[in-house]
C-alpha cells in the first residue's frame, strides 16, 4: 500500500504538495485521492484521517496521517535526493521559510475572499473584510516585487512554489484582480514558473 | 540589540512563542514588543516586519524578521539546551508536527469565531459558519480525548504548547463555550498544563 495523499486540485494548499511530489519526481510514490468538501461540508474519510478536516492530508504506509501542507512538505522533503526544497540550516532555512509562510498568509487571505464572495449569503457579505484580504495580499505582493524577488531566482523550493500555487489560486478564483499590471516583474516571472511541468500538470480547472 | 517579539497577549499564536521562551528559558534574550492592532488596523510597525501584517514576528539581532509562528519556534528551539520543542527526526517528527498543526487548526477556527462575533457588524454575522467553526474544533477536541491524549504526557513540547494555549483562549475568548464538560480529561490535562509557571506568566487578561 502506498502513501494517500487526500486534496482537492482546487485548493492552493494541496497544489503546493502535488507540485512538490512532481519536482522531487516522488509523484509515483504516492495515490491521488482527490475529495470534494467544503469548510461547510467536510469528507468523512478526510474527518477520519484529520479531525478537524482540511485537506491536504497525507495517510502513510504505516496508517497514521500527516496534516497540514507544512507538515506533508517536511516529511516529503526528507524522501527525496534532490536539493532540499526547505534548505536544512542557517539563516537560509529561516528566510526561505519566512518567505514561504507569506505566500501561505496571502493564500489564506485569498481563501477568505473567495468564502466571503462565494459561499456566503450576498447579503452577509462585508466590504471592509474583503478590503482588508485584499490590502493584505497586496502589500505582501508589492513586498516580492520590491524586494523579494531576487530570491525567487535559482532553486525552485518551497518559498517558490508558494508563490507560484497563490499567483495561480488568484488567476482561479480572484480572476477580477488584475495583478499582473500592479506587479509586473512578478507577472514575469510567474509567466516562467508556469511553464514548469510540476506547475503545468496541477493547474486547477475553474468550476 | 537583542532580538525583538511583536506579539500581543491576547493573540494565541504569539503566546505559544513567549510560553516556548518561558520553556526553554530563552525569555531573557527577546525583548518582548507589544502591538495593539485588529486585522482591520494593522501596525505599522508590524507591516514593515511582515507585510502581510500578522503577527507574532521576530526580528533577528541582524534586523531580518521571521513569522508565522511555526517558523520562529523553529527557529528558537535551535538556540537553546534544554530537550527540543520539536523532534530532529523519525516518525516522532511528524506525528508531533501533526498534532501541533491540528492545535493550530482549532485555533484557528477560534480565531474565526471571534471574529464572526466580534468584528464583524451583527447584521452581517453567519451562523452557519460559526456553527462549523465550532464543529471543527469540537471534533479535534474529541479526539484528543479520545485518542491523543496519553501523547501528551511526558515532555511539555511544541503540540502540548499549542494544545494549552488553544484551551486558554476558549476560556477567554469563546467562553460561553464549557467545554470542560464534554472533555473531562482534557480539561484536567489543562488544570495542570495551566499550573506551569509559563502558563502562568503568559495568561491573558480579557478586555
Amino acid at each position: 500500500m502506498s502513501m494517500i495523499l487526500y486534496h482537492t486540485p482546487a485548493s492552493p494548499f494541496g497544489r503546493k504538495v502535488v507540485v512538490m511530489l512532481h519536482e522531487t519526481d516522488l509523484i509515483e510514490q504516492v495515490e491521488l485521492e482527490i475529495v470534494q468538501q467544503t469548510p461547510l461540508n467536510p469528507n468523512r474519510d478526510v474527518i477520519d484521517a484529520n479531525p478537524s478536516g482540511k485537506i491536504p492530508a497525507l495517510r502513510l504506509e504505516d496508517g497514521t496521517t500527516l496534516h497540514d501542507s507544512r507538515v506533508i512538505l517536511d516529511y516529503l522533503d526528507t524522501l527525496h535526493q534532490h536539493t532540499p526544497m526547505i534548505p536544512h540550516h542557517g539563516p537560509e532555512r529561516w528566510r526561505r521559510m519566512t518567505l514561504a509562510s507569506l505566500a501561505d498568509a496571502m493564500t489564506e487571505s485569498a481563501v477568505q475572499i473567495r468564502y466571503e464572495t462565494f459561499m456566503r449569503p450576498q447579503g452577509l457579505q462585508w466590504k471592509l473584510w474583503l478590503d482588508n484580504q485584499h490590502e493584505k495580499i497586496a502589500r505582501s505582493l508589492d513586498y516580492f516585487e520590491q524586494t523579494a524577488l531576487p530570491e525567487l531566482e535559482g532553486h525552485f523550493d518551497m518559498a517558490c512554489i508558494g508563490l507560484a500555487c497563490l499567483l495561480g489560486y488568484l488567476d482561479l478564483r480572484v480572476a477580477n484582480w488584475h495583478w499582473r499590471g500592479e506587479y509586473p516583474k512578478l507577472a514575469a516571472w510567474y509567466t516562467e514558473a508556469d511553464q514548469r511541468p510540476s506547475m503545468q500538470a496541477t493547474r486547477p480547472e475553474a468550476r
